[in-house]
């Protein structure tokens, strides 16, 4: 019998497997130095921590029933109180009713592309931007404009503006006051929804914090209620990805929405995760963040410092006030997918720029993590990427004579 | 300032919160007799199983590091054996390339729905039906038609067909072997996809299983490729719906899709639930499932003797070979919404047909759930509602008079 031919939706036609996932799976092997993944680096997981918030789960038949049963859509409610407290001191005045729980950050990012975006809609992001958010809005047919763009009002209107305004994945930049107060001016013209990104917030190594486009929303708009951003929250990126808990926080009346919209996408959050998260952020939250900055921040040094040592002429990076990556911009006629398949010969690994655009443009880029490797690996695979980066461009001018 | 008027997409138009959901949050108290939610017995979580499970995997900084950090969206190789072995016990020659772990079986309708429905497309349901599936189908701008209206072909031909074959929720009613071949053969005529919700199957409390319907399609296709059943699984109503570990089985095409679209939904199930619920399979799956079918085959016995007792005339139920329901049929004039605001007055929930029904029929039937209560409690509020039913029944009689 042939393979039947079945109907997919149409947002389901263009779906591609991520390049970023895909080599992730390539590149596990121990010897490969990789500066792929944004991911935390495992051996600062405070496993005492989470084993200590298990036992506490079974301590006792009730306890243990409520981290086995059912729970509600919104969330355990203690954990949404600790997120509404956790919120309060970054500016934004919420209460357990502003925080919806959710399986990730990333199913925020997918929830609100469900509730707000309609085959067509405009969706507003810096360019690049990250990867999750491109394709949790992709799915519901979105088109991407980069901030800059100039947009319509009315019915044409972008329906949301998605912004990481600290250390953002890819580019590790961070945007000044100036820039996120202007961010919300301009998404309140189009009557926009703001979409705040805050995985990396914690992971600030220098400079003083600046306000959560949230708060500055709350601030301006008097309330909860009348604001326009979303602030979607994560753990991954401190205390452990692999319980797959974050949060989304805003006006009661969206929070409400996007809580029916959950109900039927996986009916709530894992119950023994969220008793197990609200007992390791009650217990270690501001201790594992401080060790984890000294960490990542010695890491980010460490790559800086072989980037100012070892590349070539004609590369461009910033330095990142936080987060876990670096951005590259490579000479013009450099391709950084050519350069990848020559690294990873090498047992190097990155991600080439290009993924994180939505329309493929940023070749002569990349991305480097420097979340996973300790100081001496950075070092060495800096030092080979960039004699890799010499050569070809070298071998250009030589060309090109 | 006011509160914005933000566009919302069209899918989100319709939003309203799941009568059922709300239902639950009320009915809590301690002396209340719920027989409304379809929800395991807390009291018969094997505990220690799950307990000794968390503590492997806290059982060295290796697997702790597995349990806490990221993981592929395919979900947990270990988990996906094992999960292709139980397909290949119902039948049906799966391999760990045919099995996406999903959060929850919800999980797996809402992504099938968002890989094969477009506004308007028509999904063929039993009525009454699961409430989740409505929502998440719908969540997608699905038409809904009963299984035996007339369909066309071609482009407007349903895109899927929904079912439950054993024990469905709400009605009990278990597909005989004729009736599970012509639903087949039915979607084969119309290239629909078939969906079989097999959340309930494990409870079987009288006679011989029936094979699955992915079992006969694969046995008819010749292949697991060449089968149109997505077959989803759950581990809800036997070991712990708390984990949120479900996961849906098919032709690899379709689970590699499933698997893209679920990156981006939630990037991937928990680590730990997936580690955890292997362990607490491996160790328990059997024992457990032999523990809760005694238990639960008492109370449905305790429930239909108490129906048989108590109830006044005009009521019809049928006797469900296992699962966790049974549907009630009052007579014509009697609303079960109208019921449940007395009954709960005098602590005894269920949940009104109609929130089972796409269209709201269905007002003069009610579903009852047999899994949460001991015996005691189902002969004491199955005398209460048949009580109130006879009063009921009875003014109508007189005021007719």
């Amino acid at each position: 019998m042939p393979q039947p031919d079945f109907r997919l939706s149409s947002r389901a036609q263009g779906l591609k497997a991520s390049e970023i996932r895909e080599l992730l799976k390539l590149v596990g092997k121990p010897s490969m130095i990789s500066f792929a993944g944004g991911i935390p680096d495992p051996a600062l997981f405070n496993i005492g921590l989470f084993q200590r918030a298990c036992l506490h789960a079974f301590g006792g038949p009730q306890i243990a029933r409520e981290a086995l049963q059912y729970s509600t859509t919104e969330g355990y409610a203690p954990l949404r109180q600790f997120l509404a407290a956790h919120m309060q001191a970054l500016g934004v005045p919420a209460t357990a009713d502003n925080i919806l729980v959710t399986t990730g950050s990333q199913q925020a990012l997918d929830l609100i592309g469900k509730l707000l975006i309609d085959p067509g809609s405009t969706v507003l992001t810096a360019r690049p931007t990250y990867l999750g958010a491109l394709q949790a809005f992709a799915a519901y047919e979105a088109r991407f404009a980069g901030l800059d763009t100039p947009q319509p009002v009315g019915a044409d209107a972008p329906r949301l503006v998605y912004l990481t305004p600290d250390f953002a994945n890819p580019t590790g930049l961070t945007m000044g006051l100036a820039a996120r107060q202007q961010a919300l001016d301009s998404a309140r013209a189009l009557n926009a929804i703001v979409v705040e990104d805050g995985a990396y917030t914690a992971l600030r190594y220098d400079g003083a914090p600046l306000p959560a486009i949230a708060a500055l929303d709350a601030a301006a708009a008097g309330s909860m209620e009348t604001m326009r951003t979303l602030y979607c929250g994560s753990f991954s990126k401190t205390l452990s990805p692999g319980l797959r808990v974050g949060w989304v926080c805003g006006p009661a009346a969206l929070i409400c929405k996007l809580t029916l919209l959950k109900q039927s996408a996986d009916l709530h959050t894992a119950s023994i995760n969220q008793l197990v998260m609200h007992q390791v952020a009650l217990a270690g939250l501001d201790a594992q963040i401080a060790a984890i900055r000294s960490v990542y921040r010695t890491r980010r040094d460490a790559m800086l410092a072989a980037l100012q040592r070892y590349a070539p002429p004609g590369l461009h990076w910033e330095k990142p006030e936080g987060g876990m990556f670096i951005w590259l911009d490579l000479p013009a006629h450099l391709d950084a997918g050519a350069l990848l398949d020559q690294a990873i010969s090498q047992d190097v690994a990155f991600v080439p720029g290009a993924a994180f655009f939505p329309d493929g443009s940023g070749r002569n880029s990349l991305r480097l993590s420097f979340s996973l490797c300790d100081e001496a690996q950075i070092e060495l695979g800096i030092f080979k990427l960039c004699a890799l980066l010499g050569r070809q461009s070298l071998s250009r001018a030589v060309s090109v004579h």
